[in-house]
């Protein structure tokens, strides 16, 4: 029972994973909406990507305007509008945004993750004001100054090299007794001067009155009071999914995607018609060229998905 | 029991898949190889790519030198050795060439696909005589000729565009009643008054006398002679994979790779430490963008692998 103006297919979030499906779902002449409240996604806080092949050596924003460019060529339009629930009522997926109820036959959810909190005491007060989730925006702000990066994973590691381009001098602390990161990002860490580990180091409480002043952490049940004039929190991601209730999802609530191999369908959720790629599913790697491929392989299900659908209950696009 | 000589990685193929995975086995100083008889592989077959995101309206040959540089930046060399020969002894993978044996921790099978064959009479004598498998490398030569793509799925449009630009007549031709390929090719294609589109035409001979001539093809029963100076074979693909043997494969060729969520591995065949990506898998999209996004899966995977190894038998590189 098709209803009037339905989409073929919804793509939720324009990272690497939905500007892909966009471009493919452009290619194909599909009649199709991205909807996401920015482009580019997490790439935009990269300093630095040296391994999206073919594109060395950019800042996370250039191979966003890359990117954003070739969608571009194909006018692809973003709505910016932020999505509160998805659901499927019959065959019809409804993708309620704060301002209208979109009707599609697919839906393709590409939201990809978000910073974890410290949820210490600070930290809501002096957010934006000295303590922030993104070292590439905000590290200009922080010349000649002293910053702490909290959590010393990939992008921890990747935060302090460029903070070091900026601060005189940039502590990077973590729970675990041993810098963690790829080696090449360590080895290139533990190399800069400026750069100092503090490691064991649990974060207690931010201070500072209407901007950040330092921070006191916990190490071997001693508490240590450090000065520093910005604080960069690098604990992990976590998914923005919230929407989605009736989808799948693991313990770090991720999207549970699955493949057939029997019909050849790719990027599944437990729901037919609505299919996941990228950082927000349960696939390990986060990478932006895993998340771009993942894109293409649910956007490819999605054309398969459609087809069927037309063929059963009519095309009425 | 560890053996000398032992390569962390070993990755077969220099397609989008293995230059991915080449990329993030140097950035993460593994100590691996990368053996392949070309680079690029089917990459440098295509005469427009315009879906690979960020990197817009490029030849197949302009993508691969792309992504060749990239690998330069990181002193990535190739081997030019054709493996005959994957195996397992013990914990230890054995990649036999026609000139050494290689041993390595962990293998990643990245070899892709290559041209189908007619299999009709004339084809092996006038091949590489006015019959070709890659329109891109071999269309200038048939400038104001009469070209014959013989399928219609997306290479062969491909093929019949890029064509089009020198022949004066393009034929293309399908078993099938309908064109195929996607609708944006397809368009392009039915638009182009050089290209005439022959249905339900199966190839039985193809003619010629030291160079091709023509080709005889049987339609709803009657046999038709076409004179045409060159020939592109477009049928489809198959996979490279012969040295693998005891790779468990599909029922088109294709290794079989497998999931697990439980242990958060990707990209596993059914022999532990040997890890696929891209065409020569049984994933179903054949896609540049998806075989690099699923070369960095596999390389991740086989990081995760090797860390294991290393612990169990003691790291030895």
């Amino acid at each position: 029972m098709p209803e009037k103006n339905i989409y073929d297919l919804i793509i939720i979030g324009a990272g690497p994973g939905g500007i892909t499906a966009a471009i493919y779902a452009a290619r194909n002449k599909m009649n199709f909406l991205v909807i996401s409240m920015d482009i580019g996604g997490q790439m935009n806080w990269s300093s630095e990507v040296d391994n999206y092949p073919g594109m060395p050596d950019l800042t996370g924003i250039q191979i966003t305007t890359k990117f954003f460019e070739h969608m571009k060529d194909y006018d692809i339009k973003v709505k910016k509008e932020e999505v509160i629930d998805l659901s499927k009522k019959g065959n019809i997926c409804i993708v309620k945004t704060k301002k209208y109820a979109y009707k599609s036959k697919a839906v393709i959810i590409v939201t990809g993750k978000k910073p974890k909190k410290l949820n210490v005491p600070g930290e809501e007060e002096l957010a934006g004001k000295g303590l922030s989730y993104c070292a590439t925006c905000d590290a200009p702000l922080y010349k000649g100054k002293i910053t702490a990066i909290l959590g010393s994973g990939n992008s921890g590691l990747e935060a302090a090299l460029f903070l070091s381009k900026y601060s005189k001098k940039v502590y990077i602390m973590d729970i675990l007794e041993k810098i963690r990161g790829e080696p090449y990002l360590r080895q290139k860490v533990l190399a800069n001067k400026k750069i100092i580990f503090i490691p064991k180091a649990k974060t207690k409480k931010i201070l500072g009155k209407g901007k950040v002043e330092g921070l006191v952490y916990e190490s071997d049940g001693k508490e240590t009071t450090l000065k520093v004039d910005g604080i960069f929190v690098e604990i992990g991601l976590i998914t923005k999914v919230n929407f989605a209730k009736s989808v799948k999802k693991n313990q770090w609530g991720e999207i549970m995607i699955f493949r057939s191999t029997k019909t050849h369908e790719e990027n599944m959720t437990n729901i037919p018609g609505i299919f996941a790629a990228g950082d927000v599913t349960d696939i390990p790697s986060k990478q932006i060229i895993v998340a771009a491929g993942e894109g293409g392989k649910a956007v490819l299900a999605a054309f398969d998905y459609i087809h069927k659908w037309d063929k059963k209950y009519g095309n009425k696009k």
